[in-house]
């Protein structure tokens, strides 16, 4: 049995999310499109198991996945072979032989995620399938101001989809960055040990109400404390969404003397 | 009677280029659809006018149109009647009043063209509505050479379309200037008193042949004087050209006194 480390770019538009749907449910999703073409290639139905789920339409230039499968393809052959049936929406950047304990999901000790917001006065074409369009004018040192506070360990229950249920709500954010202009196009980039469903689009629909000033910049140690979903901002659409990198730290085999 | 100039960004993905078809062929391009809409805002059936074609499957950020019509509406109201009739594919970034003599293909001056490509191993999911894929490897220094020879006023025949009949191939680009890196993403910045029918496409397709040591970087004098298209590179795919944008001199009536 050899594991696999895939390294995955996707076009979020055409897929409802990462997640396999239940029998049934014939509906297009990045894990079932994989599944599909590693049958094609080793003749094996294998459960491909992902860093985490994506939404629909949510992007990845960096997703990584894994598969246990019997195969006596190397890890290039299977690239190749791989390359050669998937879609164009769904790329596998590369493929790596990993020890047998290797898990995605479970090894993964941080994530990137960027946000993509376009502030035009118009839409934009040619941004329409990357950035989710935000008419107001953007003021965007309250936003900095505000995810400052972010930062940080926090229990982010206030920024949780609503009716989930995870053990905890407690998540580190390292990092959020504000890149752009109003007016323009503005990215935000947000590093976490790890993130709950809808995280990273709750906080970005509440930061456009502080950047519009419908929020204060200052209300967000009370927003967190309060551990109320109702009372941050709306969902950011998922388009503007977009899975950067996972990292995951070294194998034990890899750390010999 | 009202002159508009109006500014267009596109994705031209789903259109059949800017030029409307002829009757019988309900292709849909940028012109129809523009025209189209000005029906439906102004009740009138009326010629746009763009500042060239653009292929089909070529986006532009700047492409420039004019429109004469009878309507009691104003530049700003214009705008905002289209941009409710227009699809999400075609947006209409700014109206102007213009003097009744302001023509957007005779006035033009100058354009800009930008052509993107993806020089990875693998096709990229999230690039690919806007970038050519080319997958060998490319040496970015030989092409800069080659580009510098291209710079200037030259006779082009030989980087046209096949069956064109204009007066004069001869064109001065101003500049040529390559941005990126070999196994990333490599954008090539045109600007030109004009272009000949799939000039830019063809000029990247024999580029590309330099970058790929196919053909060598101190040929183009030799292939310039040669005015023979079957000499040159293959025409690059249409996905990788935007239109920036197009620049025209002052109105004589907003330069008095």
């Amino acid at each position: 049995m050899s594991n696999f480390r895939l390294s995955l770019e996707y076009d979020g538009t055409e897929f409802n999310g990462w997640q396999v749907q239940p029998p049934g449910q014939a509906r297009r999703t990045v894990q079932g499109t994989l599944e599909d073409a590693l049958f094609r290639v080793t003749g094996q139905r294998v459960r491909v198991v992902g860093s985490g789920r994506t939404d629909a339409g949510v992007h990845a230039e960096g997703q990584v996945a894994n598969v246990r499968v019997e195969t006596t393809l190397g890890a290039h052959a299977l690239w190749r072979a791989l390359c050669g049936v998937l879609p164009d929406d769904l790329v596998v950047l590369s493929v790596d032989a990993v020890p047998e304990s290797f898990n995605a999901r479970s090894d993964a000790i941080s994530k990137r995620y960027r946000y993509c917001i376009w502030n035009g006065r118009h839409g934009s074409p040619l941004r329409r399938r990357r950035a989710a369009w935000f008419r107001p004018a953007l003021d965007l040192d309250p936003m900095r101001r505000a995810a400052r506070d972010l930062m940080g360990e926090h229990d982010f229950a206030s920024f949780q989809a609503s009716r989930s249920q995870v053990q905890t709500t407690v998540r580190t954010l390292s990092r959020i960055e504000l890149w752009g202009e109003s007016r323009g196009e503005i990215r935000l980039t947000f590093d976490g040990s790890g993130f709950l469903r809808h995280m990273v689009r709750n906080l970005v629909g509440t930061l456009l109400e502080v950047g519009t000033g419908r929020r204060a910049p200052d209300t967000m140690p009370a927003l967190l404390a309060a551990r109320d979903r109702s009372l941050a901002g709306e969902t950011a659409p998922a388009v503007g969404l977009t899975l950067v990198a996972v990292e995951y730290g070294e194998f034990p085999e890899n750390s010999g003397p």
